[in-house]
């Protein structure tokens, strides 16, 4: 009997070719191990829909075998989907301290808590299935508590590095486990599946200490208040901007509920100290100084809903800018993001704030390793596969020439794609079919109600708007009763185009009246007939193409 | 008898906290010099807008004042808005070779090219005109034959430096002319508007010869076909692939219209020379071996249908990416534009092209000037008053400061407004009122005929779509005859909610009884009801808003 080779499968459900949604499988014989679980934000052409989650249909025929959900760290891109996960793949749930706490606010506000199994480990923890163990590695990344995992199976151990870059001096001293990274490095490591967001970047990213070391500075020429915007889940940037208040003797308050709720987290679990008499309520920021006063608050992306960006249109309920406020901008824009954060800063100037951001200090470092950083994860693991993910086509691309031009033989390195189903044995990484896979949309109370119909839609009528034509015709005879009707939304200033619309009611007319006198009573082609019409007629005159909805009530 | 100051009006009526639509009008007693006419791209809340260009309205209630429009170059923020403005303010339009010509292509597309009068300059002519003299001063900018232009008037000299860098080798020989401006700065500049794109930038911009040495050291590795995306009015970025070309024997072949078009006009008027037996037609590219091909091409912004973007998604008439080709995008996304870019690149690495871009190599340089540029102008001009244009406002805010770091006294910096009238005597600058100004949408073939309410539809549909409701009323009775249908377009996938619908329906039903019962014919109220109504029930159920359209059909 010829014995099928030891293999293991690894299947990416989300996270390449696109930036966020990250979640893999990892299956050997009849387990199966699920690396995070993340959300992506949609796209501009993605109207109306609010978070673009995974599809998970392989996971769900699959349940049985799914031994559960590792992650790697709490940010939205690898924790987000969740709470959507869950609901139909009840699995236990496995992260580090810090990595359970934010997932447990998570799942309280979607009234999972008390039926998910979370599991909290710590780092070199672990976890043994059936036939592989799960460990956890420490990493150093823009949130506390990171971490690499590895599989480790009977045919060698897949590393995956989740998100890292290499901080040799991070804020809570807790270093990469270059010790451990290197001993299975030796062991050799069968498979690497390594983070490519900054893979086109050279040298080496900064360390987080350095943005602390800009805080001290600015915040001692600040002669006013001085407010902080970062992402929520930077626990140990939030940190240096309270080390920072507290060298000059200022209090600190926080805006921004995602803001509130991590610091709430952080120092329930230890990740922040503030003392004592540094923290005060947003509402008795009026009481100090404005030299003793510092604000930490969400909006570093510009997002118009955000404390930041409300105080800059003037519309948050209990901050207000002041001639004189320092903002700091403590981020880079996400690509996309751009010109909202350019609206934000713009109108933070026009209020006589002094802004400071990116471009003018350094106020920001990257979490993700810089091509330098990369090498060295390379270097210490020395997989015999590679498989770049966390990134466009672009970045897994680059990725793969980085660890080529590192000695991997080329056809050691797969660029994988989202439900491909990548098997690797002791002698050879190859492709295997594929399962579903793909985005299912969140839109309100929706998960996938909403299509590619239905946002093909949203698209036109956000172009052209749309134009109703309704009409009431006796069944028998075909005669019209009432109508028709024209009303359009978004198409034109309908004062002003008066006549444009009594000439298209004269085209529908015409057809009516072609229709009746052919005694067509089949409504699809009058309704076809009246959009053809209508469609040339109004492109002629505007160049437009507005959705055209017949209706034809009969009684 | 109080003799009023003499003073100049200056009127910016666009580029003024936004980039692009650039437009200034400058007035000393009856004279109105116009400078520039640009268009501005429109912002992604702009649903289905094509272009937004100025709102001249104060300029055509002045014809009579108006002497001209003068150019500054060729860009389409600076030239893009005449053929719309020449159609209601028909007065000449100054320029230097190349900017007249490019303007002739567009005038001829617009069929006004015979109506206008187009008067080509060169660098140190004067214009006289009643009370003022308008003098074209050279400029290097990423566009041949750039100017800046300076107003004489009797109480001093308004320079606008136009969009410029400073660049000592230029391609054409052409430097800035650094003698006039000195001597302008020597006598006295009253005024300068200067542009402020690049003032977050420390240090200064590269030679536009330095992308030029980046191109022969590609082409020299590069094995296949070359080609080359870059801005179609960047003449001597063209010339210089041509010569990188020419270099190593290869034939260059132009795709995408607007390059063309830009080729044409250079090669008539001398700004380019591509030789002999260089330049072939796209339908000859593959009668050559891959290694003596370069094709230039549009699509540097990933615009989806531009040349390079058709390329990329297999869409292309003529050319199809071959494995092996190298791509270089010799441009950098403008903001906004980067997800598109991104998207281009993807495809062209997926189909196995070796994309070569700012990120990775020296293939663009900027056209405007840098901290230490700006500097040297200021240096230069040492104007009395200034005013910081072109930029959003945190660009304006910085080059103040910049200015005024300069030695410039805070109070002769001014930040204007668009629509602001700034009045500038010898002892003083400042607003005196405000006159008509804003954006202007073409869409299609209107212009102006969409606005706020049309655009706020249409962002309204796009987010949530349209629930059409429809019934059809005996008028007299109040009698329901046909009806209620509810019809919907981008709300949800409706063969997957017909629960949803039918509910709907149900309640529009007991509205319609409703008000049957209390006799209301008010179709005002019903349909006020209606809304109410099924707005509250939609968001309960779906927490989406869409928009809701009730259309009562009475017979």
């Amino acid at each position: 009997m010829k014995r099928e080779k030891a293999k293991v499968k690894v299947i990416p459900l989300g996270g390449i070719n696109e930036i966020g949604k990250n979640i893999t499988a990892i299956e050997f014989k009849d387990d199966i191990v699920v690396i995070d679980c993340g959300l992506k934000f949609p796209d501009e052409d993605m109207f109306g829909i609010d978070i673009v989650i995974p599809d998970v249909s392989y996971l769900i025929k699959n349940k049985d075998k799914v031994r559960g959900i590792f992650l790697t760290h709490g940010h939205e891109d690898h924790i987000g989907a969740l709470p959507y996960v869950l609901k139909q793949l009840n699995v236990p749930v496995y992260g580090t301290k810090l990595t359970i706490g934010l997932v447990e606010t998570k799942l309280k506000e979607h009234g999972l808590l008390s039926t998910t199994e979370l599991i909290r480990v710590k780092s070199r923890d672990v976890i043994k299935l059936n036939s592989v163990s799960v460990e956890f590695i420490k990493q150093t990344h823009s949130i506390a508590d990171a971490s690499a995992i590895a599989i480790h199976t009977p045919i060698g151990a897949v590393l995956h590095t989740g998100d890292f870059k290499i901080d040799y001096t991070p804020i809570d001293g807790e270093q990469t486990d270059f010790t451990r990274l290197a001993e299975l490095g030796r062991k050799g490591v069968l498979l690497m599946l390594a983070e490519s967001t900054n893979v086109e970047r050279p040298g080496y990213s900064m360390s987080e200490r350095t943005v602390g070391e800009s805080f001290i500075n600015l915040f001692g020429k600040a002669k006013g208040r001085i407010i902080v915007a970062t992402f929520a889940s930077n626990v140990h940037r939030m940190q240096q901007i309270i080390t920072a208040a507290q060298i000059y003797g200022r209090k600190v308050a926080v805006s921004g509920r995602s803001m509130e709720n991590v610091l709430q987290v952080a120092m329930e679990l230890g990740y922040i100290d503030v003392g004592k008499d540094t923290l005060i309520g947003v509402d008795s920021i009026n009481k100090y100084p404005q030299d003793k006063m510092v604000i930490i608050t969400t909006g570093s992306q510009g997002e118009p809903m955000s404390a930041l960006a409300r105080m800059a249109s003037s519309d948050h309920k209990k901050i207000n800018i002041l001639e004189g406020d320092t903002v700091i901008i403590s981020a880079s824009p996400i690509p996309g993001n751009e010109k909202l954060v350019s609206k934000v800063i713009n109108s933070l100037f026009k209020k006589g704030a002094n802004v400071i951001y990116e471009a003018l200090a350094d106020v920001h470092v990257s979490g993700h390793a810089f091509q330098e950083e990369l090498k060295l994860m390379h270097t210490l693991v020395k997989p015999k596969y590679f498989m770049p993910v966390h990134g466009e086509y672009r970045h897994l691309k680059q990725h793969c020439d980085l660890a080529v031009k590192l000695g991997l033989p080329d056809k050691n390195a797969y660029i994988p794609e989202n439900g491909e189903v990548i098997e690797v044995t002791r002698d050879g990484i190859r492709k295997n079919g594929t399962v579903v896979s793909g985005q299912v949309f969140v839109d309100g109370l929706g998960v996938g109600d909403v299509g590619n119909i239905v946002l093909r839609d949203r698209k036109h009528l956000s172009q052209d708007g749309i134009l109703t034509v309704v009409v009431t015709i006796e069944k028998e005879s075909g005669t019209v009763i009432a109508g028709p009707d024209i009303i359009s939304r978004g198409f034109v200033y309908v004062r002003e185009s008066e006549g444009l619309m009594d000439e298209a009611r004269d085209i529908v007319k015409n057809v009516l009246k072609d229709c009746e006198e052919r005694k067509i009573t089949d409504w699809a082609t009058l309704k076809s007939n009246m959009k053809d019409q209508l469609r040339s007629f109004l492109y002629e005159r505007t160049k437009r193409k507005p959705m055209i909805l017949p209706i034809i009530m009969e009684i």
